[in-house]
């Protein structure tokens, strides 16, 4: 799980019939200070998560599959909170 | 999952009897700026993709095994969609 | 399975339901010397853990819907226990 | 799923007995364009792969337990067929 | 899965219940030539391994439980055999 902003909007007009209705997020991960950190990726997103906001991502199949309540999405990464701060030691 | 780009196709003769029929393909992950970035990965395509082409790909074994109906297939990592283009923030 | 560093302390008032009532933190993983390598992350903790401490994660979807008792739960990382001392070679 | 050249040969006396019987093949991952890139893995084979091959290697357990027909055998990297060769853009 | 060495024991007092009994081991992961290459991590072990013994690692929580013989234990990295030698192109 980790900490990412959320960048840019993709747009897919040929996919997975699963895929449909939902949103698909370029996210770069943060480090601990917020400062970008590793590659960007996918995330999909339920409805949490808007243009520059800071989001917590998992990035697991079978939570996907759970939280989607849909056993044959093919999704792997995905929005599952906003985060309002963080506190630093 | 990822955004990535088609710059290859593998062609293997002897393979896992599960893999045959489906197209292996070698793709380059891309990062939001739509540049090359970490190693290219081999995915399975049943047939969104063509050469050059900026595709979703997702990395996940479970997935694989709903999308392409078949408990026993051993695929991880597959394509899921093509992108028509990504809005950035 | 990774030994990490508790860094920092996560508020997140839109999240998945099931997220509710646990602790979301950020751990800075170690090497084998104690020193920060590699990225932060987001660990899921139910009160092993205080700032400062080192920790033991695993980060594991199935051990997770285990642990928490919950097969809903979207959680991938979370702390498993705190380490006392390593012991090298 | 990567390509990846086969460059060692392990000898393991005292492992897993679910093991027993199979190759444990010391791989080396390759660019689209054929040279090395990132770590050596280890993985499993039945009998594809030779000396020098190059090979197409999945790293997923489930996959591992359905091809080995074992649903206990602790495997999550292995060999699921012999490249012949890769068509460049 | 991955050749490693171990180099390291972890003392936890405070800890998951299903992790009693079971050594935590710090593995440092190795290149085909032996050099260490890459982040150590937390293996647990059943009793194959010794200090300094060059070990055959898997990451992976369904082979895990499998092992273990326990459906709740967060185990994801683990210890199956001890390599004698590796045998080079």
């Amino acid at each position: 799980m980790l900490i990412a902003k959320v960048t840019g909007v993709v747009v897919a007009t040929r996919k997975n019939k699963h895929l449909e209705g939902n949103r698909l997020l370029i996210v770069q991960p943060l480090d601990r200070d917020g400062k970008p950190k590793g590659n960007s990726m996918m995330a999909v997103d339920q409805g949490y998560a808007g243009f520059g906001e800071t989001v917590l991502v998992i990035d697991e199949g079978n939570s996907a599959r759970q939280v989607f309540n849909n056993p044959e999405i093919p999704v792997r990464t995905f929005i599952v909170g906003v985060i309002d701060r963080v506190d630093l030691e």
